[in-house]
């Protein structure tokens, strides 16, 4: 059995140039990183995209956020950000011993009502467990995992299957909002601290099940002919994120004043009206609440 | 005396691309003239920025909002923004019987919490009278007057002598918010009813004065070498626009946790935290909270 002690951290933040929050806190860390140093291993504060953060933009040419891929090679790199994603993807193994971060926690913000949240790749052990940590000390913490079946997404935190993505909000893009950058950086506080315990051997969080919300569908705006969505989240339904979404419930508004409902099986919604996301033809994401049990088995401490 | 009925009023959304309010509103009316069709003049809806639109962006290569001075010529026009500007005018002379329309109401959002707001480039009494008559219909309306005197801006509106921006917010960029959205409807319907009352003589609201916030000065974020901000609005002073800023109250948090304080004579404040001032050197605007008497000098009715 393999040891899986945590040696190498990185915390990332300014992923999407646009997004504040993170792109504060990095800078702050790496100007000070005695703030997220702790005994027993290493944190390494990286500010992803400082060309997209120089034009307050997300992206230059794509999607930082969704070229990560472990097989990643310059001879395939030809945009911006899929250069800029192989760079990183170097800097980290020069800085963990030749390989990716054994956590790497990503920082984004959104324009939905998501509070403060995770939002996961995958929910090995050590996932679960830090979820449950952060919800103890953090009541209003949800974790969304966003686990598509048919696609690998090429999230940055993927690189590392321990550590997820905060998304914290409702907050404008370009904007620095100082109680999310606040309470964003007590979560990874909070973090450092459960990866410190986990070092130690004192986790004691195995034997509990964590709520979390799981994808289920993407819902697009309808749309005009030009692509222009043709209707708005319907007010009663905006900033409902985390909530429940029952059929029958009013979704979106028509500028003609049409209502449009739900019409399928109950569920949570999230990501309601987030800015990023209607080039990429999502008005909200639908998810199931389920409990996960943290799989004694899977559980190697 | 020369008689100043109204015959066009022009309707413009989308001068900023990425504000999504006016843009929805002016595609809105486009296709449905009827929804601002009144007996007696003319209503032009007008998509100011249709390449910012597209790209989501405020602008493309200048503001467009800084691009209108009566005077533009073609010759003059270099960037985008400003060639734009003169296809506006010559578009808006042509529909107008060769001059600008009587009146311009311009169509914005911010990331600031403004609430509805109007902001006026001039005083005079047709503007001073729609401001009582519209915080007549609705009392959360706030009047800001934004006459810098050194400069001659180049705002769209400026075109017309009677006119206004509304402003709304708190709305992320790129996000089309239903309220918000139906709201602003709302503010234009009833300047449209107002400009009715004005043609008909029927407007019976000179004898009053106009609590306005009048223009003191732009307040900057303290700045890092690289003009990053250095430091935070202050929690307690976020979405304080339209209040009273005291004398030692806190305006910034330092990421070292640093509290800045207001240390001169008390205002209001507007534009707290607007994402695109970053970039034009402004965290806020300080204003004086002032009642303004209709001159009946002034007024020609």
């Amino acid at each position: 059995m393999t040891s899986d002690k945590i040696r190498h951290v990185c915390i990332s933040g300014g992923t999407h140039g646009n997004e504040l929050t993170g792109v504060c806190l990095a800078r702050h860390w790496q100007s000070n990183p005695t703030l997220i140093t702790r005994a027993g291993f290493e944190t390494h504060a990286l500010l992803a995209n400082p060309a997209a953060i120089k034009i307050g933009r997300r992206y230059v040419e794509k999607d930082l956020n969704r070229c990560f891929h472990p097989a990643n090679t310059t001879t395939d790199a030809k945009l911006l950000e899929e250069r800029r994603a192989v760079e990183i993807q170097s800097w980290l193994k020069s800085r963990c011993n030749g390989s990716y971060p054994d956590v790497l926690i990503d920082l984004h913000s959104t324009t939905a009502n998501m509070g403060l949240s995770l939002v996961l790749a995958n929910c090995c052990p050590f996932n679960l467990m830090l979820v449950a940590f952060l919800k103890e000390r953090f009541p209003e913490v949800n974790a969304y995992v966003w686990n598509e079946p048919k696609t690998q997404p090429g999230f940055l935190n993927s690189l590392a299957e321990k550590g997820f993505a905060i998304e914290v909000g409702p907050v404008a893009n370009n904007v620095a909002q100082a109680d999310l950058i606040l309470k964003t950086g007590l979560l990874v506080d909070a973090c450092l601290d459960f990866i410190n315990d986990w070092n130690s051997g004192t986790v004691q969080l195995q034997d509990r099940d964590v709520l979390v919300y799981r994808f289920r569908e993407h819902v697009d705006y309808p749309r005009a002919h030009d692509g222009f969505p043709a209707a708005m989240i319907h007010p009663q339904f905006q900033n409902r994120d985390f909530l429940e979404l029952k059929t029958g419930d009013p979704i979106f508004l028509g500028f003609d004043g049409a209502v449009t409902h739900w019409d399928k099986p109950e569920g949570w919604a999230v990501f309601i009206n987030e800015a990023a996301y209607y080039e990429k033809g999502i008005a909200f994401t639908v998810a199931d609440k389920v409990a996960l049990a943290i799989n004694p088995a899977e559980f190697r401490r």
